[in-house]
């Protein structure tokens, strides 16, 4: 690979996700939808400027790792024990709903099955690509609105991460009764294990950082050990508990949480995606898309199939945000905030792929939704918290 | 490829090319030394635990064109207008005794070749590959001890650049009489063109980034656009007119660099070359050494084309500096400072392989070049500053 190539696909990107990045702002619309808008325009649906290259969605996953390391950094950890019970609740109703109402989706458009039989686990796992909330577009815009850190966030927050896990484990599960290979108790064991093994060591290592924080206050070191940390745990969640990369840096971040440098280190990591790997992560959504691979039958299914994704988790969510005490407009804030789908919608579909339970035709249908959750929940989120309040100082 | 697997690599490069880094620094070397070790350490030839990656060399050659923009961004342009001349004249020194030297050398191992034979040009070849000096490790060495922006930093990164570009020319020289399809006298135009073009739009673009920079002073966008520039001048230099993209990104960095606001797109742009970039290009040095391959023989020529490749520059620059009135421990700085060697080097070898005019065993004797001279240059050129001064702030 001739290096200097990719400059060409970076600076392309850069300068698009940018300008539309300023065009959306301008519109009153998150930044956020004018980086996938970006995307989607340069690549190879419309202008076909840039690909997908490994080295792109290297890039772009690190920029994820980064997004969910500051969120974690911001966590506020007495916010997550007053709303803990709750967002594990909301969590839970939201992989239920989303489960239940995706498989029937799909029984309704390609027939009815009997449980335990072929077609059944076809249909059940439709319904659990649509489990994982994708929690970073919507970080991103509440941290835009200055409501990381209010309750309604650190509620979403907390509910996407636990439905992460959730999430990962029904498809454990789902893949274990179908491939003798994985075995759902040592699903439910790793995952354990992992959570044990973070507060353990997450505890060791909140006590080091504090030491070399007071040490050297608001020095470099500090972000550089912490991104390691960061990077460390991204990869030992994936690669010995099956657990998503995310959730990993996201614990990194919520180690180093309470740390008096936890601000340096957060304005630092935020400073290195914001130039760089936030607009290539959301451009990269973008790019993944190509509208031209669809059929009418697969459109139908498809449109069917984001507004069943959508909904089911704003009824999940909502209604057990509602049971929890929250308010109307509040538990729509939850529902609209825990819509999103990313990145681990698409890992989860590549699997079911890898494992036969998925055509690859239906990939298309999990981008339209990504696209669509990604672009559909910022707008309406910023309505929501706009109607609430008219004057807030935004980031 | 698996993406979490990149933060396993990168997070191995990261901890120990910080920790040597620290520890290079307590030994009063610079910490640039320390990153190189510590990607040797971790490399091939010793641990084994990270492998060069096309993702890990983009990442690296992203961190090279950082450096080189930094470096482009704190030139000081009235300095290079007092020191343009001498700079030339240096350079082409620096240019001329190390390709007679280095075609000489290998004559000596392995016998003389009349003129415009095919020996001759292989000998002519290991001339080429030691001339362009790799000023990214001075750059970084200087900048360190706060002695970019003097005289004799101006001179050696000008002379650098310039020397850069005449190397160019002479490879596209010497594979011209070879290969029918390159046009020595299009090498020429390509590079006054490229040239030329970067000091109109240059100063057109001077223009809009003041403009911009009077509107929205010290914000983010700045250093975006800035970003962008270096990567299209990187890109376009390398694609469009066959000169290096660290040339390009140097020539973007010195087109904003009377910008008000050019401290602080360099200040953004060293921040995020500082956290990850950086350390990923010099561990990459360490990296791409395998120990193993050496023989006996092909050790013996190695280390006399080492000691050759840096003494002759070292007299090339240092009598021309001579000549044009420096004092003589300033002339050795200046020789000092043009001795490294880097990535060029490798790319001008990579070239001659892929022609046919050098042998793939002496890839070996160029990263050892690489090595030494990236390990021995800013030792040696902290030593001699040392001596000069004993009292001075380091950033």
């Amino acid at each position: 690979m001739e290096s200097y190539l990719v400059f060409k696909d970076l600076a392309i990107i850069i300068v698009f996700a940018k300008f539309f990045g300023i065009v959306a702002r301008k519109l009153k619309a998150p930044q956020v939808v004018g980086e996938i808008v970006a995307g989607l325009l340069i690549g190879p649906s419309v202008l076909g400027l840039v690909a997908q290259t490994d080295f792109l969605s290297g890039m772009a996953e690190i920029g994820v790792i980064l997004l969910m390391f500051t969120a974690g950094l911001e966590t506020n950890l007495s916010d997550l024990k007053k709303t803990g019970l709750k967002s594990c609740l909301i969590a839970c109703a939201g992989v239920f709903v989303p489960l239940v109402f995706g498989t029937l989706l799909f029984m309704f458009f390609y027939g009815f099955h009997p449980m335990g039989t072929e077609g059944f686990y076809r249909a059940l796992f439709v319904g659990v690509i649509i489990t994982a909330t994708s929690v970073s577009i919507t970080v991103e815009t509440l941290r835009e609105m200055g409501k990381l850190k209010g309750e309604i966030g650190t509620t979403i927050v907390s509910a996407a991460i636990i439905d992460d896990v959730i999430g990962i484990v029904v498809l454990s599960f789902v893949i274990g009764f179908k491939n003798p290979d994985s075995n759902p108790v040592s699903v439910i064991w790793n995952t354990v294990v992992f959570f044990s093994i973070a507060i353990v060591s997450g505890y060791i290592i909140y006590k080091i950082f504090k030491k070399l924080s007071k040490r050297y206050p608001h020095k470099r070191r500090i972000s550089i050990m912490g991104l390691a940390l960061c990077l460390v745990f991204s990869y030992i969640a994936e690669r010995y508990f099956g657990i998503a990369d995310i959730t990993g840096a996201f614990v990194a971040g919520v180690i180093l949480c309470n740390l008096r440098d936890s601000e340096y280190i957060a304005e630092q990591m935020d400073l290195n995606s914001y130039i760089l790997f936030a607009p290539l992560f959301f451009a990269s959504i973008g790019l993944k898309t190509q509208i031209s691979e669809m059929s009418w039958g697969l459109l139908a299914f498809s449109v069917v199939f984001v507004i069943v994704a959508l909904l089911s988790k704003i009824i999940g969510c909502g209604l057990m945000g509602r049971l929890c005490g929250y308010r109307g407009r509040d538990c729509l804030k939850i529902g609209v905030g825990m819509m999103t789908r990313g990145e681990v919608a698409l890992i989860v579909a590549q699997k079911g792929l890898s494992v036969g339970m998925l055509d690859s035709k239906y990939f298309t249908s999990v981008i339209l939704l990504i696209i669509v959750s990604s672009v559909l929940t910022p707008i309406v989120l910023k309505m929501l918290f706009k109607k609430d309040e008219s004057t807030q100082v935004t980031v």
